[in-house]
């Protein structure tokens, strides 16, 4: 199998800009690892004439994405236009449908299409992967799919957005509130002038319900998962947990509880000494529990021209090497439903009232939780001024139900001045 | 491709008994993953009355574990044996030149013959695959070898010997020395009653050969590195590196500089807030930086019956699936020795001196570095009692030959009362 590879790009933003830099810089590199050349041939995009900075001379141009999908001079087609529908589909489609391999950075399209498109690529006999579209530069799909193959998976987690960790770990570090450090992240470059897409959880929420598919053999959809974004992450709250020795972090945790399938994307608290809880910035952090393996933790860089090529060049060489297997790691005929989905597991929560600060307020609290058979780990009055007084509560392990219970009843009384607020805490 | 892929499995210990354990855990799983049913059809050990606690009646057994990879009901041969000739280098070398895949642990053999192996297998078209040789249940040589194909790797780190970071850990953690820290290991069943293969580095070292080869594309064998190994990391230096915001790691680096090829495993001082830095007790961890994705961190479990059993799977799954590449990422013929290799990197050293305390002492040290070009980062003279002083040096960037030359210097003083005391300084 020395004949060229011949792939047919589909989008020339960072990302396929990205691809077509590192095809170029390591030519006799590829080949050697691949057993074969890898040839850009066609490319796709909405504009022609855009400088991108790299030379797009020796390639066929297609305007229409479907035209190169369909291309007899194309052999593999890399989708990195984005879109949950529209053209990347479409290109999706036309590839695998007319037996052509496809490697995609698109997670929004493989969360919502993905074991679709799955059984049209095993039954054409060809290729789908999708490394760049989790964590982008942490080979975390391979890992998962095939290092770990051999493993009954009980949990997935994850920190999958570098927007989210940059601006919770920047509140932290410079005692600043949720907007002031989301307006300097968009100065960076850190963060998207609309980020509700990155901050509302969505991104992270959909590269979860990848991982948690190949983990568990059972289709994960947005749907069917909790998912809290950062927008309403409190300075107080990540001072609090810091000084109980936590920190906050928008954690993806997928789960086997029984029968139950739990996937969720929100801020948790996790131990301030863990891997997780010492992650700072963009970097992102997956970690896989296996019944034989035990822990494995993975982390690099999530996002980024270069992390995100060598992710899409990582499956373009599987490719050229013949390494064809269904997309989620088995057949998706055998994809099954989880019996329960998003049924709670226990945790442990973290706890913060405002309260009068009067006699026997404390104890009022304390009988509200006692009655909903939630025992409490610590209890701290923070110190205060004025007539309220912050408290704070490590709970033992409970229902989120009975939590959520007792809240309503607490938040009923008259000596709570505002919502309780809840953030579970995930041990690892 | 619905045939079962029949597994003959050499070696009973403790790993072997893992991965029967495995195959007979998660039969249904691993066919839904592979795509066909996995099954062992013969064993070999020493001994076939020993009580291992697994039901082996289902399987053929043999003797001769030649025996056993000849066997026409045998497809692949799994050599959990060990030992770098012997019987399992002879049943490697039946079961591939019988055409015949071949998945091993053995990282003595892998280092020593791995290139020779390759060639054999690639020759006869089947696969060599030794995730489990290197970081356990890491899968650590897949994402070199496949994730990350498309970058030029730069430089790879690892610890990777457990038993090693298990009593540098506990050495500064209870303030205890080397001999009663590897004592209460060996208590613990962390150490062997005969360490040195472990506290010499040379466990350490084969797996850094590996990964090396992998990386570079050039075979790395222990002849070419510097290896050194724990026993003379004194709980002084950990102390001192500790105060100057450093750790002492058995860590093994490869790097390219310029033409030159670099391999050591030596104790390092990394800093402490790394993660290298910030890992404790038995886990490995691997780090690998390429020119596009940056920088990749990998730690997990490095050994023990589940992980081992685990990335033995893994490979099985693979080669069930129809994975057959070149064992070390290219063509055996392709790995081509480095122009240069071993031309030390330049770094930073932490340096410790035993000087008379007397006037101008310091003055005489930091004049014998000057004149060798060594400038000096940071100083510090530790406090003491009696008559001879303890002198911490950091230094910048320099070459190891340049600072033996100065330290030979020194030594030769007549204020220096013990060998100074060289470590170098990795930087992360």
């Amino acid at each position: 199998m020395t004949e060229p590879l011949r792939i047919g790009l589909a989008g020339l933003g960072t990302v396929g800009t990205g691809v077509v830099r590192m095809l170029q810089t390591h030519p006799d590199l590829l080949a050697a690892r691949a057993g074969r050349p890898i040839e850009i041939t066609a490319v796709s995009a909405r504009s022609r004439r855009r400088d991108r900075g790299i030379d797009l001379s020796a390639y066929a141009w297609e305007d229409d994405p479907v035209a190169l999908a369909k291309r007899d001079d194309v052999d593999l087609v890399v989708e990195v236009m984005g879109g949950e529908n529209g053209p990347a589909r479409a290109t999706a489609l036309a590839a695998l449908e007319g037996g052509k391999h496809f490697v995609t950075a698109n997670k929004a399209m493989m969360a919502r299409h993905g074991t679709s498109l799955a059984a049209v690529a095993e039954a054409k006999g060809v290729a789908l992967r999708f490394e760049a579209a989790v964590a982008g530069g942490i080979p975390v799909v391979k890992a998962l799919t095939e290092g770990l193959a051999g493993n009954a998976i009980g949990r997935v987690m994850g920190v999958l957005n570098g927007t989210c960790n940059y601006i919770l770990t920047r509140m932290q570090a410079e005692d600043a509130p949720y907007e002031q450090v989301l307006e300097a992240a968009q100065r960076l470059g850190y963060a998207e002038a609309d980020p509700s897409f990155d901050v509302g959880g969505i991104d992270a929420a959909q590269k979860l319900a990848l991982l948690a598919t190949i983990a568990f053999g059972a289709p994960v959809d947005l749907e069917s998962m909790i998912v809290e974004g950062i927008e309403r992450v409190s300075l107080a709250d990540i001072e609090h947990a810091a000084e109980l020795g936590y920190r906050i972090k928008l954690l993806g945790v997928a789960q086997v509880t029984g029968e139950a399938l739990e996937a969720r994307m929100q801020p948790c608290l996790v131990p301030a000494g863990s891997p997780i809880g010492q992650l700072e910035g963009v970097t992102n952090m997956v970690v896989i529990e296996g019944d034989f393996v035990g822990r494995i933790v993975l982390s690099g860089p999530g996002a980024g021209e270069g992390p995100t090529a060598s992710a899409i060049v990582g499956d373009i060489v599987d490719i050229a090497r013949g390494l064809i297997i269904p997309p989620f790691g088995r057949p998706s005929a055998s994809l099954i439903p989880a019996a329960r989905p998003g049924v709670g597991a226990q945790a442990s929560y973290y706890l913060r009232f405002l309260l009068a600060d009067a006699p026997g307020v404390l104890a009022k609290v304390a009988t509200a939780l006692g009655e909903a058979d939630i025992s409490i780990n610590r209890m701290r009055q923070v110190e205060h001024d004025g007539p309220e007084a912050p408290v704070l509560i490590v709970t033992h392990r409970t229902e989120r139900a009975r939590l959520d219970a007792a809240l309503a009843t607490i938040a009923g009384l008259d000596v709570c001045r505002e919502a309780p607020v809840a953030i579970r805490i995930e041990e690892l």
